[in-house]
């Protein structure tokens, strides 16, 4: 099932999407829930970002380029990092380049999101901890990278975390495609076989230090081919079986951050 | 005012505290609230975190030893990182040690809670968005911090985020101690004007980021002192006008976290 929401009439709805329309639904996606009744047509609805996330998870630098550079053994420590759920948007919605910087980066991705709470949970046992899967776009500004290494700032920004367009809870995420489009010209195109810490891996992992509860999303990092964009881009982000999210790239219009100003 | 979490009659509830009594509410903390009517004493009650937060942002190495140490100069990029709201936990409950390594960090710090969006304010105006102050234990393992200097993990394991005892809204936060005490003997204690980023400095850089929402929370740094400690340690952390919040290490009964299990 493809699971979404959308501003209709209105106001924000969510709904399960059927073909060529949206069927309306009430309650708790990850629980219970039951349909309206309401039917809209996809075409007449604006898609927001599938979910607000409990916490976005990114897992850094997980992809190779080819199958022979996946190496033997894994690092003993994942690079993962927070971003916020202020950062997040849907399709279609613009991606803000921050003041004093004149591009960045955008990174395509498939996101994992949680549905029951998962704690010290066994690699071959995640998958009844996942709710589905839907695209993410991990917008990155390392111009705001701290030189000891803390990506925080350079990932936190206001629409650096694009989500969409639906949650697909009938994925088999081990064997399909991501991919980027800059303007229309493919940027990237990696299957997830390319990634070094595997989804079961990466999600028994993080279980044993945190509790994962429903509604928090893991990216699972990002394939070879992610660049630098300035504003008037346009991003689609693309997961087979999932869809397509395009956002636009534009110039911020808010004063630069600094510790200097007041 | 104290703004407290408790469990009284087997329930989760909030309340003001005025002298030895709590006087239940009900509402939004940060909105609309009304008194119950039930008044219940300090002393019979278990008091929880004041807060579940929304986010909780912290700020590396941000004390020095002495005011003569203050930098002339501010870092362009702070150190900021996340951990994740499934960390908190509040007095009196056991921090996990957790498997594999035989201790922890504590470190005792002074946090904002965040009672109003705020996008994009000066130094000057971040005063009106703070709601109020409490404690924070901001328990660190940095055994599991990433060579490459991410801090993810090292900060996100279950119960290393101790908060509370409550939730004082009438501080003046630029002039009191922040301190600590391990099995009743003094290992911090500094005035945080030795705050390298001051809060008026870090809450409105963080704003130019990110949108901070009610709920968010801001450790503000911990001071030189902060120890390493093993199983059946008792850590007080306390800040003036606050109170003390105090809790026990454990040794953890789970397996250890690695990339190599199954």
């Amino acid at each position: 099932m493809k699971f979404a929401r959308f501003i209709a009439e209105g106001a924000i709805r969510a709904g399960v999407v059927s073909g060529e329309v949206i069927r309306e639904i009430e309650g708790d996606m990850f629980a219970a829930w039951d349909y309206t009744g309401n039917v809209f047509r996809c075409d007449g609805v604006s898609f927001v970002a599938p979910l607000v996330p409990r916490h976005v998870i990114g897992i850094g630098a997980n992809y190779v380029a080819a199958r022979e550079q996946l190496p033997a053994e894994l690092p003993d420590i994942p690079v993962f990092f927070f971003k916020p759920s202020s950062s997040v948007i849907g399709p279609e919605a613009d991606i803000v380049i921050p003041n004093g910087i004149s591009e960045v980066k955008f990174e395509s991705e498939l996101a994992v999101v949680i549905g029951k709470e998962a704690k010290q949970v066994s690699e071959d046992d995640v998958w009844a901890y996942i709710f589905g899967y839907t695209v993410a776009n991990d917008v990155t500004a390392p111009q705001f990278f701290h030189p000891d290494g803390h990506w925080t700032v350079g990932k936190s920004f206001d629409t650096f975390t694009p989500l969409g367009p639906v949650i697909e809870t009938e994925l088999d995420p081990r064997s399909v495609a991501v991919k980027a489009r800059v303007n229309g010209e493919e940027k990237q195109n990696s299957p997830t076989e390319l990634m070094i810490i595997s989804i079961s891996k990466m999600i028994s992992y993080l279980s044993y230090v945190m509790t994962l509860q429903p509604g928090d999303v893991i990216l699972t990092g990002s394939p070879v081919g992610a660049e630098f964009v300035g504003p008037g881009t346009v991003i689609e982000c693309e997961v087979d079986g999932i869809g397509t999210l395009r956002n636009t790239f534009v110039a911020a219009k808010a004063p630069a951050v600094s510790t200097q100003q007041r």
